[in-house]
This record gives structure tokens, C-alpha cells and sequence, in this order.
């Protein structure tokens, strides 16, 4: 991929701010934490998809889902692996939750610190490929510890982009 | 509401970054997050109000509030429904979480993408509206599906936001 | 602490948008946010420390790590409190998300508005020490109210923070 490039001289030196798609640095975190968060956004779909097919809904309200899924005929597992079907894609979904938000957060705060190009996106490059990883793992599931490595490699790569936000603040 | 237009013509152009209060589209952005995180930030304070009404705490120290609750000679309901009813408001947290969160990433980057003020506008109206409607289905709760609708509703506008993101990312 | 003063003045002048490591309130959230979540990361580790103390694992692939700590003959306590104790740090974590995650998207905003540093930098300090104190009152556990009014000073400051965000749009 190549980043930004776009407007003339002027334009990139009133605005030659961090944040600024004509800064390659702050385009490549807008698209690799938009793939990352709709990723995230799927594991809701990924949800609805398996309480149908598992009829495991929450609320009382939701029977009328359950009528309809009987209608139409569709057969469901045993109670327990119901609640499991659904539990994995919610833990991960949680999980999701407690690693990639913190990665654009960190991110945004990291490209201020203005990072080498390369550094930056092989950063960005590795945490979304180990979040790929990380629900791969745990959806399929793979044996252990693939899932736990894959999430060990995505929370040490925010935990690696946090040492130049702590090192740009004069002590 | 009218947004941005302080500033003279100077600061203006030495600020004409997209992430500047100046900006009307970042300007509407950060009001409807704000507003939309409000929101979510009251789900707390209601988790609260149910669990004192339902004497249903988590923790063994929070058994001082079960005591108090005790003194004051208020009723509390059944085991069964007062499960219900806290889980009810966590879960509607716990999607909140999910949503509104990728809704203002996700958000920041679209500003930074220089949409139409109008079409940016919607975005975020839809999305708060959206939020404010699958709240009222769920604790009401109306009937299905009013809350899947209102939910998808506002899940659509955050993936309708993330073409022009990856669009502007030169492959 | 001391906060930017790098750079000469005319990349001050050019790039003197809020969000800029020269601007010293946009300095101190970076700092203070990336501390904060980086808390907020430690609950993590903290979940794995205490499911492998306690063995208490989520998943069937998980058995790996749970005939690995019984062959290194370490004991785990009972049924009860093993989920207790497991559950006690996911709660936590989820109360972090809930609280964190809105204090750095709102700091972001609120920066834009361009409060006095020593009013922002009083914001921060104060959200952060409440989320280390509420962290401490959580796992010791320290007797209640501590953790409830650990959590009600560092919401309050969030809800502070919005007050500028909402005044400076013009209706």
C-alpha cells in the first residue's frame, strides 16, 4: 500500500500536524484500525448468527425469534453446547473489546509522537494480523496455546507503541 | 444548531487541519459523541439504581448496601426477576460498549476524510437517534424487533463510514 | 512533570492545532491516558495469574494449561471461590472499559476546547488516581464505600470534562 501523497506543498505545510491523512503515519492507523474495528463489528453479526442457529437468545422478548426459528423448522444442539456456541463468540467479542479500543487509543497517541514510518506500520501491521489470528483460534478453536500466543503478540505490540508516548513527556 | 465559525480568517488558515473545533464536521462529532458517551456513561448510574431497588449486588463487601437497603424497610422482588432485571441493564451496557465505541474511532478517522457536512451530519443524528431508540426497546422493553432494528440502524451507519476511510488509502 | 517546550516557534505557529505534543494539555492526556490504560491492560495479566492459580480456565482447548499446573503439583482452591476470585478481576476489567475508554475519547474532545492547563492536568491526575485507587479497593478488597466512591469521583470528572465539549457548540 502506498499512504497519503495526496495535496500540494502548501496545504501539507499548514497542515503538517500529526493528524492529517497527508501524514503516511496517521493513514496507515486510520486503515489498519478501521479493518481492526470492523472485525470487531463482525463478531456482532457473528452472535446474532449463532443464537439463531443455536435458538440461545437473552431476553423474554426474543421468543418471538424462537417461534419463527420452530416454524421454519430448523433444528437446534442440546442446551449445554448452546450456551457454549454462544459464550465463545461473546468471550471473544470481550476480548476484542479489551485489546483492540486500546490499540487505536494508544495508536492515536503514538503517531503524535511522530514514529518512523516503517516501525509505525509494522506495529499496526502485527497487531492486526495477530487479532486475525487471536478469532481464528478461538472460533475454530485451534489447540492451545496458539490463541494465547497470537493475543500475547497483539498486547505486547500496544504495549511496545506506549514507550514513545512515556519517553515524550519531560520528566 | 449552528456549528464552528469563531475564529478570524488567520486562524483559521494556520489551523485548517480537520481536527480543530473550527472544523463544523469535527465540531458536530464531538458533540454527538459526547452526548451518545453521556448515554452510555448513565448506564452505570442506572446499573446502580437497579441493583440498590433489587438488593442484587456482586461482591461480599457490598453486602453494607444489602444491610442499609434492610434498615430503610424497602421490598426487593424475587431472586429469579432481580437477575433479570440487572442483567437486562448490563447487557444493554455491554452492547453499548461494543457500538459506540468503534462508533467515535471510527468517527474520528471519517472527519479526518473531509466528508460533505451534511452527509456527516446524518451519520452521526442517525447513529445517536439509534442509540437513544434500541435503549428505550430494551429496558421498556418494547416488543421484537424494534430493538434488532434500532441497533442495526446504527450499526450501519458506523460501517457506512468506514468506506470513505479505506477509500482514501491509495492501494 | 513539564510538558512540550520542544520545537522552535515558527513549527508551534504552523502547527498550533490542539492535538499536538506542542500543545501541553494534549501532552498530558497522552501521558495520563496511556498510564491509564495501560492499567487497564495489567487486568489481563492479572485474569491469567489468577486462572492459572486457581485453574479455573474457560474453554475445553484450555485443559492444556490446567493438566500442566496439576503435574507441576501446585493446589487450587475450592469450586466457589476459584469463580469468585476469577470473576472478582473480570468485573474490573469490564468496570475499566466502562469508565477509561469514555475519559480518553472525551479528554480527546475536551483538548479541543482548550481549557487551562491546569485545570485539564487537575482532570487527569484526579481520574487517574480514582481508577488506581477503585483498582485497589476491587481486588484487596477494602471495605465499601471505597471502591464506590473511588468510582463516583473519577465518572464525576468525566462528566466534567464533557461541560466545555457540549458549551462550545452554539445552538
Amino acid at each position: 500500500m502506498q499512504y497519503g501523497g495526496g495535496g500540494n506543498a502548501f496545504s501539507n505545510l499548514i497542515s503538517n500536524g500529526s493528524y492529517s491523512f497527508s501524514n503516511p503515519v496517521f493513514a496507515a492507523l486510520a486503515s489498519y484500525s478501521s479493518m481492526t474495528l470492523l472485525k470487531m463489528l463482525g463478531m456482532s453479526t457473528y452472535t446474532i448468527i449463532q443464537r439463531f442457529r443455536t435458538r440461545n437468545f437473552t431476553t423474554s422478548e426474543d421468543d418471538i425469534y424462537k417461534q419463527l426459528m420452530n416454524q421454519l423448522g430448523h433444528s437446534s444442539g442440546t442446551i449445554k453446547s448452546k450456551n457454549d456456541i454462544v459464550e465463545r463468540v461473546r468471550n471473544n467479542h470481550l476480548n476484542d473489546l479489551e485489546n483492540i479500543i486500546p490499540f487505536v487509543l494508544i495508536g492515536l497517541f503514538y503517531v503524535g509522537t511522530r514514529p518512523k514510518f516503517d516501525c509505525a506500520l509494522w506495529h499496526f501491521r502485527i497487531f492486526f494480523l495477530s487479532r486475525i489470528l487471536h478469532t481464528i483460534a478461538y472460533q475454530v478453536p485451534l489447540p492451545q496455546p496458539t490463541r494465547t500466543i497470537s493475543w500475547l503478540v497483539g498486547y505486547l505490540s500496544i504495549i511496545s507503541m506506549t514507550i514513545p508516548i512515556l519517553r515524550s513527556i519531560q520528566i
